[in-house]
């Protein structure tokens, strides 16, 4: 099985940061590989930049089920694009905000999010009404820090716990998802310290498009139909 | 007052066969302009199209400020990345789909929307839901005609008028949508055949515009915060 | 075109308050009459004064139709038997509340709304949730001060701001709907002073009149039926 | 025990018709007393009859409460002004349609209501959606048979069979509501043919009115505030 | 009348503290019977709880209709297996929690409830939001006192008025709903002390049962059909 | 890793032609044990069967834990006391149904469910209800099929595959949910037929208790607190 890790950003450095990471979440038997786009933002951390972004996470997604690639996990907890990505090819695509709260739900009754800012925090908030998961989540909070602050593991851990921890204590929260997939090194460690499942978004995503591989599961086509053929200025 | 029209296609033969239409719905002292897209897909009509489209709307969006214009309607009644684009300015951005559905909202209890192919259906119903008007809309439905097959306006009068019906006597509906801007020359004709209130989405939205611009009123930045200054490959 | 602006109460003092406030706010070529109730209550700030007022209203609003007044906007937050006046005309009939949510909507996520008194407030939040906005709303607070109080613009307006603020930091809302008419010559300086906007709902409902007036849009008659001739004791 | 019915028309003749059924309906020791309205419409089919009908409603429960009623029960299946009702006076006020609702919901997962009029049902699918029942409501069918022809009883009741046997296989209901209280005297008659829980709802209300009574339990203050002063033109 | 009153837990005790209160409390001609299960835990506290308890409340319920009650009354706010039980029987069978809901609805527009523990209060919201009753609850609190403790009146008198007294100051409650029918000799002083109404489900229940009866309405076949007859290890 | 899956009927004939099936589905590594119940109804189609049940779900589940085995995976659609197994052990517990829903909704906007029984479909509707997912399903449907008579493959086949397909083109379903783990041999077949996402219950089950050990995620202690030691009788 071979799975196809987009980064939906153009940060090589940030790439390069999750490679080993991801390698070794992927199950025995999955040959990952982890791309980010050649083109768009360094960061996606607001509608803006997913909308500059958009037309080169179409491109990497198309070129991976060109090249034979059995799935796609877009590793970004905004889900940036995944209705189009799931049009645009016929594998399945999986998301890591959406995996990673579709596994939460089977671990708890509410989970909270915490992921980097007040805006991808908006963003998040509205894909999860979108979703209609909106009665299972106690609360999304952000840390307020940039993407690619996270690289300062210290600080990140610190200003997450507080959050996650004020998700348990005021929001009512059972559970955490983080919501940055570059947080996913994190996970285990913050698990251990609050005592709730702590969901990491990047492996989520993974683990169910193998799932969805291994028994031949794929996107609807009737919920993601292939696009018409058009004219492209 | 300066509105700019932005219609989120390529097609400078759909501006054409639009740009009439808008100038005479401008209310008294308001210098519209329309303007359409200088790349991307020659009509919006799935997630993939628009997702194509993205980055093109947005810088649009951002010439139409630095012109000087008050706001800009976006003539679309997917409302495609419209949250993108009142992150990029700070004047009013309204949009046809959504200015549409509110106006409907104060002149019956629940609407239907009227759109062109499934796949544009599927879209407009998860932003209704994302927007939280779920409960007000009876249904939304196609009339299986392409965007650019629009203008044999007797066929697409034809099919629409025959969905709206069955909207009306099946679904319990009470007003109907355009889910077009290209069917907006088709508003007054059929809301006399139907006998219900029948929405132009283009002329609502700039109207709703219209009445930001003179009211004051601009988009909240709490909800939507400029966005970051970051580097872009 | 003409519409007439009914205030539904009984008190020749606050319309006369607000008459110039109207006229100012009107579109050029908009002739607006403010009218007041003949009898009922000197103010509506409860369930039992709509009562009391309602038949008043009803009234005065088809003397509106008689007079050949093209739309008439309810001037009251609390949308007092706003769908009996819309089965008794066939002209469009808005509100204060009602319009101001509406225009609220297309600048922010969430809104608050801030009024005059707790039993107000109890009133609007139900207003809210049979028009199924709720997931819009972050919250209904009030500034505990009887509606003919807020002629001491001083008081009102801090009292106001003090809520608002409280919207902003505590119930995460990016934008305020005034919910009384009293406020309307309030809602620009709050909104210079809060940074979000700030819906004036007299305005609001004066301008969406205008709307449906210039598009030819009517109350849909499936919607809100004739009611039947029957007698009356 | 003293219970007071109020319904809130004019027509004695109609409060005639209903009064056997209500004292035998009345538990042992409650004296109860039925009323009509001194002016106001002869039915209440509509927003509009409510309006008219607002003011005498509360006049009747008022006095109710000076006479030394424990509670009235409102006999009106559209629930008409039952909140201020519930603000003039602090012994408890129960309604027809509400208390029905309540009722059913004990005895089936989804319910379905079967009034008399279009206009009706549109009022009693706005009062379930206000008061959060909506999602165990199958659906509201009305009879087409306005209120005062109801006393034609052969005629209604195979009106309302027809409606409640197509709400059973068609909507997937699994109880009925009678949706109008002129319809009391065909519950048991229409339950023994559908063999399924149908809820006659004058008496759904007059029960409820005396549990509330017997345990001692009072409408809530902080929910329906006692109006404040004020003067009357 | 017979109403048999199931205690779903194996407390000889506590079913004898119990006895007195619910025989008070039942209408007059009402020959109650009140009885715990032969098996089971001591109390019902958890998911766990219910589960161990479940089959021998299924036989209790079916020995009452046997015995020739005509209804029965679950006496526990958890309304454990209340749907398994309505498949076991003809006659109506009610329940604590539900009961005392469907009560307090009709007294206010948002309640709270305040139960014995977090488990406890864990599965009365995952009742409310499968009963649909989710946007009428204000709260759902917690004493901290394990149900057999409440013997000790006075501290639980003390820590339930806490909790009522924060849902009212906090939570914008406007009545409450005890969540234990261990709390039911509690109910009155809590309710003078308060201010708001406080329903006790044990009589909640018992007279919504006798209602039932009263106006021949037995629970819905179609809701609720009989098991197929099948063989048991 | 171990996996024990638990059949919560207690037919041994059942689980001999589910044991095959299971072991070919898990995934390398995974030594799975596949049990029924000691005691309890030889199948589960009803909350009845359910309760009759409970205690001996909860002992098998306690066992496995005890015996080492790293997860349980309910094999049942109706996830049958899945919270009381939560409370009861620490280790992750999955269920059929719950875990057949979260997959599919990585796949659709949109599923329906297709079971045995009109009373399975009600209480599959129930939990889907419970658990939030309700604005994704178009329909809960069943073949009308008792659980044991599933192993006439023929017939089976042919009455889901009736039923998936008027989900399709009546209910706008895009992908289907197999509602009994009975089913689990045909979901590819009827993938094959249907050109629709097909989940199968239990391996879905199966493979979402493997995730949740590889990524050494348990239960939430919060959200399913271990229940209070106590007497039983």
């Amino acid at each position: 099985m071979r799975v196809k890790i987009v980064i939906p950003n153009s940060s090589i450095k940030f790439r390069d940061s999750q490679v080993e990471e991801r390698r070794k979440a992927a199950s025995p038997g999955n040959e990952v590989e982890v791309v980010c786009l050649s083109h768009g933002p360094v960061s996606i951390e607001s509608a803006y930049d997913e909308a500059l972004a958009a037309p080169y996470i179409i491109e990497e997604v198309k070129k991976a089920e060109k090249e034979g690639y059995d799935a796609v996990s877009l590793d970004c907890a905004m889900d940036t694009v995944v209705r189009a990505c799931r049009e645009a090819v016929t594998i399945p695509v999986t998301s890591a905000g959406e995996a990673s709260y579709l596994l939460a739900l089977g671990l708890c009754r509410k989970f909270s999010v915490v992921t980097v800012l007040k805006s991808t925090a908006d963003e998040i908030r509205e894909n999860i009404n979108k979703y209609g998961f909106g009665s299972r989540v106690a609360s999304v909070r952000f840390a307020n820090i940039p993407v690619l602050d996270l690289k300062d593991e210290e600080k990140a851990f610190k200003a997450i716990l507080a959050e996650a921890k004020i998700a348990i204590e005021n929001d009512g929260t059972e559970g955490i998802v983080l919501g940055c997939t570059g947080m996913s090194s994190l996970a285990k460690k913050l698990q251990q310290k609050l005592g709730v499942p702590v969901v990491d978004p990047a492996v989520a995503s993974l683990r169910l498009a193998e799932i969805y591989v291994s028994m031949g599961l794929k996107t609807s086509t009737i919920a993601y139909e292939a696009p018409s053929e058009k004219e492209m200025l």
